[in-house]
């Protein structure tokens, strides 16, 4: 590698709105998505909600010449809904499916049926690993009685951990995707504060786009306008997150968002905007030291994150064992029920109705069953990031007492290193 | 790091067989197990089958002075049944649940509400960072008709991968557990190609314990007999590999297996056998080249292995594809079972026969609908493990046609590295 070297990514992100019968206009959105993606020429389209592999195979022929290398991540009972094509070859690729993704009874929000998931590529491009990751997070249906809060704060620590633990010798990280999160929910602020990932939204000088970086607009004719009655500007959830380590730098030179249509032709391409960023990585410092020009890079302190997520988790697990122990009582009253009816059948009191309560009975021991378990799963699974978590929390407050001079090696893992290192 | 540096690590690895009402002599077991680790004092004691979080929580009380750090990991219904204590501070965590592990209505089994995983501890020894991971795959109920192949091989994969994608920056990497494979079985064969781990067993010079090492053996007063009725003198199941990159030598100074009883009381600690390990890390290569004394270090080339695992893989898909669709017939039967039930009850026909059968009829469809979801999601992740195999494979034929020396960087991962530097 020259000690001039430097290089230039550019990256593209979208979150598809790909649901087949449901999406409006899916397949003339996908075709033009391929046509803009061949226009453009990226080095990485990193794509979420392509729930029909179809839409994938469509897009993987006709993007074959421009972006030779492309991966497909299955998971779950639809998929992951994650896809991504690139101009360079893929050395490896793998994938994480979240632990905790919502409730399989609530099958109108669909996503416990999904297995929402961290894709992982890696890449060598001029001599450099690149640890390209792109994920989906559990949808967020209501922000003011967030049923689903605990879920997406495990899975956006289970994010930070999958990445941590599988880029430490990877020279660039980046992360691309929808984490149904806004800048400063809680589940974000975790993912950067233990990865140590940038926005290029808060980090870059140039960024083209909606205001305040928003990522669904109500300018979009297919964002559901009541979802966004609380943020009249819209709202930002889709993410390019990058850093650089091993003492090189990383720095977003341009932004680009979509304002609700496809800049050539004009139609939306989905109902979140798509991201373009121009990503460049050197030996040394950029020029001028990027500072955020449209918003705060805020960064609350590791301790007080984890702190907070920790109650998160711990809340969590509480409901859990509370929606176990109440199908506990639910089964032990169906099996008294049943009980009962087999004794009155026995004596041929009532017979009739008690045969016919007699399934309905045993259907309900059964959901009770089915709800139990799962309830105590997402208690152990809750328990388990918790426990991560804390076990981190206690290393970041022996660091912070040693103070940081005499930080022990390793503590806090390898983006303390790296952060110093970038900075 | 001093150049003659040379660092020995004492590992003990058991499945404990601690399954709550079920295990005989399960609370002596575990009383006699923490005496025996107490007094062995090793550096890292690895356990699987810990199934209950109390026997934990004995064992963590009992080990608190020779063992300060200690972690149980959760997952699944039940759990994973893993855990482990440390000498020394444990500097990070995390684990891995595998995607496939068995079918839910296969409940005497018991394996899919387990939540078999892998867990990695992260630890600083000497200056030395060592990833250790300690694993117990999907039991095997019958070797002659295996219903269970696809999935652990999807599992040695999954683990194979883990351990690949969080060990490219440790300079030590060991795997402890019962991976219910015999030496010579496909995801044996594959963990190990993959990984470029090394049996102790087949390493060391000096091994006492069962003949061909077994794990299971006649001998131990609750080793299930039945089970052994081919092998007479036992199986080999469970394992401690390791391997050292980045310049270092790592070697196996001495393996000590059980042989039916623990070495102090004459009961056995478990229906398996306990491993105990002296390992030896140093810089220089050790003084004579560790060779096999019995038995052959036996080494399928990465590619007919992984040939052999797509395969595998390729009818698992099959399989449950299959399932998929028998189920799919079944819901549409049971539907228009539903509609004449309907037909008939309206029009007032066997009116009473209709309404009892009407409920058992409900079942039968989201019966059917379970078992349909299960198997698509079994298929999605068969087809999963087997793209990253494929794409494995296609890479390892490529390196193979260029020949060995124009192999692109990178190729075949970190293990081809490692391996040349360890050679």
């Amino acid at each position: 590698m020259k000690p001039n070297f430097s290089l230039r990514l550019r990256v593209f992100n979208l979150n598809c709105w790909g649901i087949p019968y449901l999406s409006k206009h899916r397949a003339d959105r996908v075709k033009r998505l391929g046509d803009f993606l061949n226009r453009e020429s990226f080095d990485l389209a990193l794509l979420e909600e392509v729930w029909s592999e179809q839409d994938f195979q469509y897009l993987r022929q006709k993007l074959l010449p421009t972006y030779p290398a492309a991966h497909y991540f299955r998971s779950g009972i639809i998929g992951s809904g994650l896809c991504v094509f690139s101009k360079h070859p893929i050395q490896e690729f793998t994938q994480h499916v979240f632990t905790l993704n919502g409730y399989p009874y609530m099958i109108h929000h669909g996503d416990w049926f999904c297995g929402k998931a961290v894709g992982l590529l890696v890449l060598r491009l001029g001599g450099l690993v690149l640890n390209a990751y792109v994920t989906h997070l559990h949808a967020e249906y209501n922000r003011q009685k967030d049923i689903y809060l605990a879920h997406r704060v495990a899975q956006a620590w289970e994010l930070a951990q999958f990445i941590h633990h599988t880029s430490k010798k990877a020279d660039v990280v980046l992360l691309c995707g929808d984490l149904n999160l806004h800048p400063k929910d809680l589940g974000c602020r975790l993912l950067k504060e233990w990865t140590g990932l940038q926005d290029a939204y808060l980090e870059t000088r140039d960024f083209k786009g909606p205001e305040e970086g928003c990522t669904m607009v109500p300018q979009n004719c297919y964002v559901n306008r009541q979802e966004l009655e609380q943020f009249p500007l819209g709202i930002r959830i889709d993410y390019v997150l990058y850093k650089a380590v091993s003492g090189l730098y990383i720095s977003c030179k341009t932004l680009r968002t979509t304002t609700g249509h496809e800049p050539h032709s004009g139609s939306p391409l989905s109902d979140h905007e798509a991201l373009m960023a121009t990503l460049c990585v050197r030996h040394s410092p950029p020029q001028h030291n990027p500072s955020p020009t449209h918003g705060p890079a805020e960064r609350s302190p590791l301790i007080s994150v984890l702190r907070e997520a920790w109650t998160e988790l711990d809340q969590g697990m509480a409901q859990g064992r509370w929606w176990a122990t109440i199908a506990g009582y639910v089964i032990g009253l169906g099996l008294l029920l049943l009980a009962l009816l087999c004794a009155l059948a026995a004596r041929g009191e009532i017979r009739e109705v008690a045969v016919l309560l007699w399934t309905p009975s045993v259907g309900l021991v059964l959901a009770a069953g089915a709800f139990y378990l799962f309830h105590v799963q997402e208690a152990k699974g809750l328990c388990r990031a918790r426990a991560e978590l804390q076990h981190v929390l206690g290393r970041a407050r022996e660091a912070q007492d040693l103070g940081p001079e005499s930080q022990p090696a390793g503590l806090l893992g390898q983006q303390e290193g790296d952060r110093a290192e970038e900075q």
